[in-house]
């Protein structure tokens, strides 16, 4: 092999080795596959076609065919789910005398789990959908919301991702709700608790963050941030991870657009927040809170 | 069949059975395609060669070529267009004696109407996209604009989907708004009506309501919302829809950055908002708003 | 030919005509196809693969297969980028005397000169993805920061766009950062400056601009904007293009989300600006900047 | 529409003139699909999973899995194959008037009485199977048979084509026989009955024609001709059609290589023909037929 | 890079010296791509969908959009074949000075000139539908005969070849009848010359070879050779090129299946070759020649 | 679940209990991916492109890529063939107990062993090149044998399984020569054994049977049989399996088309046998057979 067939040979060497950039480099066990968006991506499909019977997939659906539907649906999710949930042990896994087939078993174990909490998951998702609803003057009938709503669309991501990593799914749950994150704009981390009847009008530009607990009935806008005010290190500087950081939102309360909402505060039931706050203090139940009315000339 | 060959029984009893879930499970009628994102997405495609020609697709254009390929492109939109509409139809009808034929026909002849609506949504366009190249000092020419500027992407979608509302078209016209939204992060109301040479830059989390009006000759920002401050809900508790409720914005008006206006207010010609405000109340013409100044300490 | 076989005639030459829309019909050259965001997004895979080795593509790498992989990647890169590069020149190009083979010639040098500079690239990133992962308590690992994290993406695709500008590719980068704002609603423009160590968290509705330069060890969060206040326009009521107009923001500075920081203002070094804050003026170093508490009862 | 835009005007009016081409002109109905090779190959492969579990599809089958995968093989079975039959009727339709809606409920029948003969198919198809492994000393095993030989994949074409020609489809075995012809250079016509226990070796050239009769356990070999001598015409010069004029096999016959038999006549039970030979006349049972020895030199 | 990273490095180095096997290497010129078995593949498609309007392709035509249809295949089928007839001149090319866009104008003008040949292809294979229906009492209807019988594959693809060959455009008619060859077993050399109403029954095993000249309405059955005896060879042992060797046919000859007809020799009018046949001396015209009646015991 | 929605029930209940057809249900082992004819039919375009490089695939090849190109299209041939060699181990592997990985390596290692066969193979076929331009005189360029001759993949695909078969591979070699069968007609067994320099004109009908041994520089045509006369059966009425039951051919022998050669004779060095021929006993060196020359009137 002649020199001109290896033009790239010096970067190749650069890239390739190991010094600060050694945390790039991923190094898999043999014939291990990676965790794959794409393959959560049809997952979360199918998924949708499960919950939500006769709005998505290519063909129409109806008392006769909807339990072989459903089956069938469930079956193709399962062989994906448990292959993704496997994938994701294999990731972290560093011990190589491991025993491939504990993991793999321990997959399917946890993905047919996580199939039996699919009615439940169902019937919190149509709150979701009448909270839509009744939240959208919009709306004009209530399967819109189903169809494109990207309230809808994010719930979805996060309730399932939310169940997996309760039964102790590693990295598969953020991977579901970045898939969200990235065609909705709504950036919800799987372990925030959010109960029923919850809508997100419009989406983007949200974040609700990973110790929120949200409670039913609760309607917020576009470009809410739900966030961590600040963090503490440890001595050595790093973060500390899993301080309870964000806000706690009581039932019925409506947060409205680009209002940001910081560290572990407590929103009480039925407060409303208005557009463009920021609001790093507990606010009683009951209560409005909005800027006063500012108005300048500028330049 | 035996027992071990249906493994998700009772789950499936309990995802297809009709309770308080009833809303998520849409009945089709038999042999009726549901309407499909991926195909509006194609649709989309299509019509913006159509009207940027040159620009996209995969085969370069010339003054030769233009007409047939316009043509090709007009029959194939028309195809898909037509039986989209049509699925719309049939997606909210419950009467099982209704004539699909008389639907098919309604659903060609609409979609010919949107079509000779084209040129003037062409020449719309010409506007706005003039606008992007006047309104960023980043362009460098006015083609980037068409080529990669959210902003165009959006409002070609907004402004076929508006037509498309104003011919009747149930369904279709916010599912062609929600594609650009989950591409672009601006969500336009496809109801909403905007003058000519209008330009959103950068664009992401941008909001205009259903019952907006805007001028010629705008100019807003990111993260601007043009949203509804609160609405009215009948004796049942549910929203009353349609009512006007989203602000009007004068000719030549500026909106910067995640500034938030809401309620039926009115916004004059030629008044600039500052970033980060909440307007609320209406806004005389020529006037500049802003945020008094205001610096201080935290934590 | 018979007349009901060209149903459109009329309407195609409307769409056709040149008038007022004449700039949104590029005429292509002859035989010269049109760059292809398509393209750009697989070349920007193939460069994550690249750069990541182990975390994205479909097959695992070990230390014996990660050379072989390397430099087919970079082979196939190659391939894609001098073809897109070279487009680029013809996208813009009015000269029917010119000799192609010129440009090829050249869009592959600047390909070839590019790739040299993967390894630097390489070496900020790393720091980025420390900094994500110092960064953010919620971050397990630092593998879900390369993997998963809009931020990792979003800079993977700036700096690369960012040395590709560099070396006067024209369209191509501002076409690359389009891709990752779609993606993440993160709206990085290729021309601006950003140290290393730079994390953003959640990232939606960020925008930074043209002219922006940002030291080392930033971090930022969704929704702030550093952008331009206004722009002079020319004689002709052109915007005058080119000049500093966004801000300068020191080393370790914060910025919390919805933060708008407009003009060329310089925010000193470890300053820190509190969510939802308009800052139109310079900020010294170490100083934190905050609203004034304001509530009130509202409606 | 200028003129170099058509530049095939004058070719394309010759080309759809009628005249003595008419008959190459095929007319649909409007919105009839045309019957499709690339669909009836989908549904031969279903069949075949079908009919050998295990052999064919993506994916290994046990006693677990194999009846939810028949069912859900059976069930896209019957939806292209109803799709099918109903394209042939429309294929041949001329009635205006016809009202579609029959059509399609018979094709659905029709498919169904098909579906329920895939037993008895299937069992003959198993005595195939055992031939075609006894019948070749190079089968090392019965799978092999399944798995890779001409001769199974032209009977399972023909067997299923038989059954649907009987049930009254036009078009469609024709048309599935001629799939594997393609395949296998076996011309099997659907008409043509077939006994259990047929083997074809090497399979080639082989011929059999539409009114032939094959007994049982009848093994024969590459270009056999089972073919017609000659046939008579009626007063306007067109051939009569459905006349019984191919050969009738007895049981437990072998016919060698390029033998070819013609003519409506009796080969008896046991007959051996060997190779080359070309026989027009009735063959007793029992009987060797073999070529004089010839030998000379040749130029 | 390190040695385990290169596992194949002595076979790549034997697999690519050059030697004896130098013939095996073809050198192309820079970024010249191959002809391409695959694209011809869909230009015959196209070819048929013009031919035999209604018989293949996705969707139904009809008077209105017959006109309209032929055009887009047309445009498409020239440009695939004009690339293919430049790719062709490439294969050959060894001057490196040679101007590479006068071979591709004169590619596009062949094509034309083609394209301009189709009424006439088109006329003639409307006499060979006829002959495949007159002369097959199996055939029910002439459609049949169109859409599924190899004869009328075989002749589509040799008569378009054909053409091909006589406007100069070399290797691409050879791998035109080579597609159909592999399709049906029925090989036809482009150049042979074949009468109008020429009809192959099954076809399997025909070879027609390259100085055949066959008259009008012929039929010949499936395993027929229209061969050379033998060839004469050069001083140095090569065969001799384009030296008459095959048959010539006279009209309204019939030859019987696995027939065999060597040499330069007249078959008259009218004559009829029993099956099995070896012909090698001339056949009067009206004869009708057959085999002994041969018939012994073997082994 | 419904009795409606299982309407195949009872056909399912027929298909999948195990009787008579019991041999046409292979039961997988767990996990186990069936041996593929799709991915054979890629290995074998990845072992034609390294064999005749610049010849097939997508790209055009010289001096400096041929190096790297091979060592790709050997890795990929290496993945997919081992993959397949392990497939066909598994699909005879009885032993639940077995340890995968032992056949997994074996695979590997047999693979490789292969692959250092390739130049070897190359060597022979480029004899085969060579003996089909100068067997051939319409072949115009050796390059035309390469790219379009059906002597050529049927024997590139032989030679390929003959040295896999001689490896100790099952089912895989017969798989190989299956898929060139049903391509070119031509039936070769991968245990036959075949001298340098051979060449097969047309192909069509051409079987070479498992016990053959065939000298150098042996040219056949269409239709040719090498085969077996007959053979013994053991007690149990089995066919003996791999007794030498195929005929001897010397060098330098033609045997013209249609010719059938059968049982375990020798046709000695040079010989030539005519057409349609029928040999069943031994041929001496140099001999010339022909049928008796023989005409007459038939009917």
């Amino acid at each position: 092999m002649e020199k001109q067939d290896r033009p790239f040979e010096k970067v190749i060497r650069h890239l390739i080795s190991t010094g600060k950039e050694g945390h790039l480099f991923h190094h898999s066990r043999p014939d291990i596959s990676l965790p794959s968006a794409a393959e959560l991506g049809k997952l979360m499909s199918l998924l949708k076609e499960i919950i939500f019977p006769g709005y998505f997939g290519d063909s129409p659906i109806n008392s006769e065919s909807i339990a072989y539907t459903t089956e069938t649906n469930l079956r193709e999710s399962h062989r994906i789910l448990s292959d993704q949930i496997n994938r994701g042990f294999c990731f972290y896994c560093q011990d190589e005398n491991k025993n491939c087939s504990i993991c793999k078993q321990d997959a399917g174990e946890i993905c047919s789990r996580f199939i039996e909490k699919l009615p439940a998951i169902r019937q919190t998702l149509a709150t979701d959908a009448l909270a839509a609803y009744n939240g959208d003057p919009a709306a004009g009938h209530i399967s819109e919301t189903v169809l494109c709503y990207p309230s809808m669309e994010a719930l979805t991501h996060y309730r399932c991702a939310h169940e997996l990593l309760k039964l102790g799914v590693p990295l598969i749950p953020r991977m579901i709700c970045e898939i969200s994150h990235s065609k909705t704009g709504i950036d919800i981390h799987p372990e925030a608790e959010i109960g029923e009847s919850f809508f997100i009008d419009h989406g983007t530009g949200v974040v609700i963050g990973q110790t929120c607990i949200i409670g039913k009935n609760v309607r917020i806008y576009q470009g809410v941030t739900l966030g961590a005010r600040s963090f503490p290190k440890d001595s050595e500087g790093n973060p500390v991870k899993g301080i309870p950081r964000h806000p706690i939102i009581g039932d019925d309360v409506i947060i409205y657009s680009n209002a940001t909402i910081l560290g572990r505060i407590t929103i009480g039931h039925g407060a409303i927040i208005a557009g463009n706050m920021l609001v790093t203090e507990d606010v009683e139940a009951g209560a409005k809170i909005s800027q006063m009315k500012v108005k300048s000339q500028f330049l």
